[in-house]
């Protein structure tokens, strides 16, 4: 009997034979998240219930030395949920209960399984919704969301879901139950719950979550504006900001997504734009209505040629479909596409935009743009054909080159799709040495045998367990590189 | 030679003879904060003037085992800043710069001896303003703000000191200067600047913030409204919110507080009231306006009896004259108080204010409150005589059955003032063992020897250096408790 065999059976007796998975066809399922190049079969597939079968599960693990990974909805789109070779996935979407909806404290009390727009649904009849919303809201979990601390169209207004989630239960990695933050704005002690959301499964396995209700707006209007350029676009969301409006969305899309758009969806976008923006306001009335004059006027200003007003519901959806159908509709112009995810400061986005097209032009390749204009968060897609040698390599190649344009513009290598597997080697361009031993520092307290998601978010895992003396040079790193494990 | 002048020779040749103080009579100066209840002289205070000054300070004390505490304005209320008898007060206030200041991006850079209010004052010609404002907003320094996580009156709309902090350089205990996240909204990796935000030192020392600049309002519009009772008033405060309302800030004063507002400053608040209301709007002129009627209507509907509306910026700082004295004037009426700080759900507001008079009058204590309604951070002032035997005690024993009134009503034993050395002791009323021991976790991987602001926040500080193995009573704890320090 193998350590796995072993393991399973200890996790049959625990959580019930039909939530464990050993079966190789079974485990196949689980080999990749929504980032599909990365595919591992996990030597076992647990599938609990309850938030105490999750921490037996990670108790297991811990007393075996097996690694884990957590996997929500396996929506992510850095690998975050990749399982590990010889090791346990944990999958959360069975806990997928609503346990408490409180509109008058503003919170909702959920499972990690649950879906995001769940959540709104639940809330609406209250006056009330959950703000975060990822393009993959449908299907996406909360749990992956507090993982990954995903974002979404209306996060210039509202944030991320760090902003959002006010207490966890948690089961640390050696399957303890905890609980960090809670119903009050301000708990004493440290603020583990934002150091937890976006961790990216590392430091445990979110059980439970509280997360803040968003009141309903009075009023949403959005808006379509048509411009020739993408420097144009960005100088419309630089004007837009810079007179104090704080729009619930600001969303570009160029020339070559557009194309894609109309390709898949026919939006009826206006005809030569070299870029849209979508500019959406939600809030009260009266001040959605004054604003919404000021920013025709800003986009006009800056040679918007065609403005489209959302005279009702209908016509706002027929705005936002070319937008949210982007990415899949790339398909339609390319048959492979890299999605990357970089983010800047909203100041520089004409100048890195420009400087996407040169770097895709030397290495013959396209980039369609389509992103959140307002916070300067980049989703560049690096088109390319797989069939056609070289071009894969080109596209990887373009694709990193603008992680390193963010970098330079002091911006960041992911604005919400996280770190995970595939980002890992980018995060030294980001972090000096001490900065990363720093966040290393946490990793080991809470699992100092590294089994929660190994080989994620961090490029090369120091071993645990050491006296940190003096800092430098005192860790010795593990000389495998995380890009070698696949 | 001693051990101390040992350290303050190397000190001295470091950082300059005149940078540190070792003249008891110039220690003085430094025994206590805001809350001068605690004093402790410190063994050597150091001035230092630059970041890599704080770091040479810090690398000293880590070398000679010494403990360290830093410094701000010195005006928190939780003992924060006491200092160590045997330890290193480091004192950040000459670090004062304003390096930065971008609009464009709605950032600046300061050191952390900068005044709280000074951030403002170099914005406001840009339109921008800090939007975190403690009462001491005027003497506070961001670097204290940054340990405390400081509120304010508006942070019900505008949020905690921890939403306003984008990027931190600190210098570790090990005396490595790190950075911790950036102008970007979203850092990979984890989330440590969250975590050090509010943990009162005992993480390192912030060298430089970079905070987050807020446009300024377009209007601003502010309302008294006066009520029969706390109840009325907190009923109204609820209809607000309920309303969908977010105002800048929802302050309540009861009958006692106003009374001593009144001795002190002649406010002139309407005459009979057991509570008045401060509601303050702000944003785009035409939301204002329609939210302000609302506001104006909720109140009537609730009963108040009386509602004044400031017409222009004199009345509306006689309108704030009355709150923001209210501390001090409790001085009139009373020799002695305490000032509380804990947080409830604002729907148990009249459940919790009637709960805290029962209490007071058991005791025979009087307790006036004036507080930040808006998000139900309460601050009861406990009056009492120190001159008169038992009256401390029975002041302390109010005291502490509030913070057990706002745990047992799912709230928090702080809003906004920190744990400190006060509240330690409070501490395992609100989290479990495994919650206390996760957070030291965190303390052990930033401060594995305990030289950073010990005897603060934690009540029974662990031994760090052991292998946590299963979790529950496998850390020896200190038998000494933090309240036999003093």
């Amino acid at each position: 009997m193998t350590d796995i065999d072993a393991l399973a059976a200890r996790l049959r007796a625990a959580i019930g034979a039909r939530r464990v998975l050993t079966d190789r066809q079974e485990l196949r399922t689980y080999e990749c998240d929504g980032l599909a190049h990365y595919k591992v079969i996990p030597a076992l597939v647990a599938l609990p219930v309850t938030a105490a079968q999750v921490a037996e599960v990670v108790r297991e693990c811990a007393a075996a030395g097996v690694p884990f990974v957590a996997r929500g909805s396996g929506t992510g789109l850095s690998g975050g949920a990749l399982p590990h070779a010889d090791g346990v996935l944990i999958v959360t979407s069975q806990l997928r209960e609503i346990l408490d909806v409180r509109p008058e404290d503003e919170r909702a009390v959920v499972q990690p399984g649950v879906i995001n727009l769940q959540v709104t649904k639940e809330a609406t009849p209250h006056g009330y919704y959950y703000a975060p919303d990822p393009s993959s809201q449908q299907i996406c979990s909360i749990g992956g969301n507090v993982a990954e601390n995903s974002g979404g169209a209306h996060c210039l207004k509202y944030g991320f879901t760090t902003n959002h989630v006010t207490g966890l239960e948690v089961v640390a990695p050696d399957g303890e139950l905890v609980r960090l933050g809670g119903p009050a704005p301000d708990t004493p002690g440290y603020d583990l719950l934002g150091a937890f959301v976006g961790s990216e499964g590392t430091l445990g396995v979110a059980t439970e979550v509280t997360v803040k209700l968003t009141r309903l707006p009075e009023t949403v209007r959005t808006l379509l504006a048509a411009f020739g350029s993408t420097d144009q676009a960005g100088a419309a969301t630089s004007a837009i900001i810079a007179a104090g409006v704080v729009p619930a969305a600001v969303e570009m899309m160029d020339a070559l997504a557009i194309e894609a758009a109309e390709a898949a969806v026919r939006c009826g976008y206006p005809a030569g734009a070299g870029a849209v923006l979508i500019v959406e306001l939600d809030g009260p009335a009266a001040e959605v209505e004054a604003q919404f004059d000021e920013v025709s006027a800003l986009c006009a200003a800056n040679g918007a040629f065609e403005t489209r007003i959302a005279a009702d519901d209908t016509e706002r959806a027929l705005i936002w479909r070319g937008r949210k159908s982007a990415f899949a509709a790339v398909g339609r112009i390319s048959p492979d596409y890299i999605v990357q995810d970089g983010v800047i400061p909203r100041t520089a986005l004409p100048e890195v935009l420009r400087r996407i097209g040169e770097v895709a032009a030397e290495h013959g390749v396209r980039v369609a743009n389509v992103f959140h204009a307002g916070d300067g968060n980049l989703h560049p897609l690096v088109l390319f054909d797989d069939t056609v040698p070289g071009q894969a390599e080109r596209a990887e190649a373009v694709s990193g080159a603008i992680l390193d344009l963010c970098i330079e513009h002091g911006g960041s290598i992911t604005g919400e799709h996280g770190v995970g597997v595939d980002k890992a080697r980018y995060m030294p361009r980001m972090f000096s040495d001490a900065d990363l031993d720093t966040m290393q520092l946490v990793r080991c307290a809470f699992d100092p045998d590294g089994i929660a998601n190994p080989g994620k978010v961090f490029p090369t895992p120091r071993l645990c367990g050491e006296r940190p003396g003096p800092r430098k040079g005192a860790h010795p790193l593990h000389e495998q590189d995380v890009a070698e494990v696949f």
